[in-house]
């Protein structure tokens, strides 16, 4: 009968276990927090897990790419794209659809935003190809866009993208600038406050 | 067209909205780490989520309590319980399922357990009859029992708990001990490390 034990603790059949590790697959998640999540399921009722997998379902399957911006949303062009009552004359440019969640909590910034979904990392095999980079090229020839604010994380990688960006902007005339004092070095816009990020816009300068 | 930003953010129908809602509802999940996980889950594949979701739904419908001890496992009676190479005359008695993890991970304990499911807590409305208390009576009357190990968290709620099983045992004849020294005070059994909980079970004492 060792071999029961053994069975549960060594192959993963055990359904506690598997979810345990499913769990540990997402970000920022260990062995001790996915433990403790799994116990915290099994404790749910039906309807509550239900619910839960149940939004997982319909994110999964609402949940596209804006055509315009890039941001990830159930309607498609998204709400910040359809808004007409956000300024058509500046464009904040954001390496992931999260971060576009923090400025809007800062609350100062009323204009359009652009998502590259990542930023030039040559280490990482990303280059410019990779991002959404070109079709923000695109969106500034076409419409009367005066300033980009390149709000990329202020990390080695977040830096070059922004000088990238400003390369490829600068003959098309138009301000381009990045987030400035506020926003700590090698921190990431995920876990920065509201307030920090409102400073952060005000300071912005030309790069 | 401001209705619908002000829609997606205020009634809830926008699924990223509604997952993050989710998230939060289990235990240590603040608004930036659901925020996180659910763009984290975003990026996932169908083939990802199914995993994931497979995994809660095969641990809701697998486990069950189990008769014996009340542990949560696939079988019944669970491994611990049907496994011939462990002691049967030591019971050692937990709060939560989840405490014979961390007490297995020690690795020196080679007894029975009983999870008692709670504690006793009268400001929480919580008396005796809520836990498998008596339950543990009985397995104590039936089988030849020699020690009970009571490894409740060390609070006030956990202490009051070992002292009701020690006066409703000590008819029995029965050692009844408490984990000791290395088990910091205020603290839970789901945070502590193997080796401070192998350092508790050698130090217990008579209550």
């Amino acid at each position: 009968m060792v071999l029961v034990t053994e069975k549960i603790r060594k192959n993963g059949e055990d359904p506690i276990f598997l979810l345990v590790q499913e769990l540990k697959k997402l970000p920022g998640i260990g062995g001790k927090t996915a433990t403790r999540l799994a116990y915290a399921l099994i404790k749910k009722n039906k309807s509550e897990i239900d619910a839960l997998i149940n939004a997982i379902i319909n994110m999964k399957e609402d949940v596209t790419l804006c055509s315009v911006c890039y941001n990830l949303s159930n309607m498609n062009p998204c709400a910040f794209c359809s808004d007409s009552n956000r300024n058509n004359d500046t464009i904040c440019v954001v390496e992931e659809p999260s971060h576009i969640k923090v400025i809007e909590q800062g609350g100062n910034f009323k204009g359009r935003y652009h998502v590259l979904h990542g930023t030039i990392s040559p280490l990482d095999g990303v280059g410019p190809k990779d991002l959404k980079v070109q079709d923000l090229a695109a969106r500034v020839e076409k419409n009367g866009i005066r300033e980009v604010i390149v709000a990329t994380n202020p990390t080695a990688s977040g830096d070059v993208t922004a000088v990238y960006i400003s390369r490829l902007l600068k003959p098309h005339g138009i301000k381009i600038t990045r987030i400035g004092l506020g926003v700590p070095v090698g921190g990431d816009l995920d876990y920065i406050d509201p307030m920090t990020l409102n400073r952060a816009i005000e300071n912005r300068k030309e790069v």
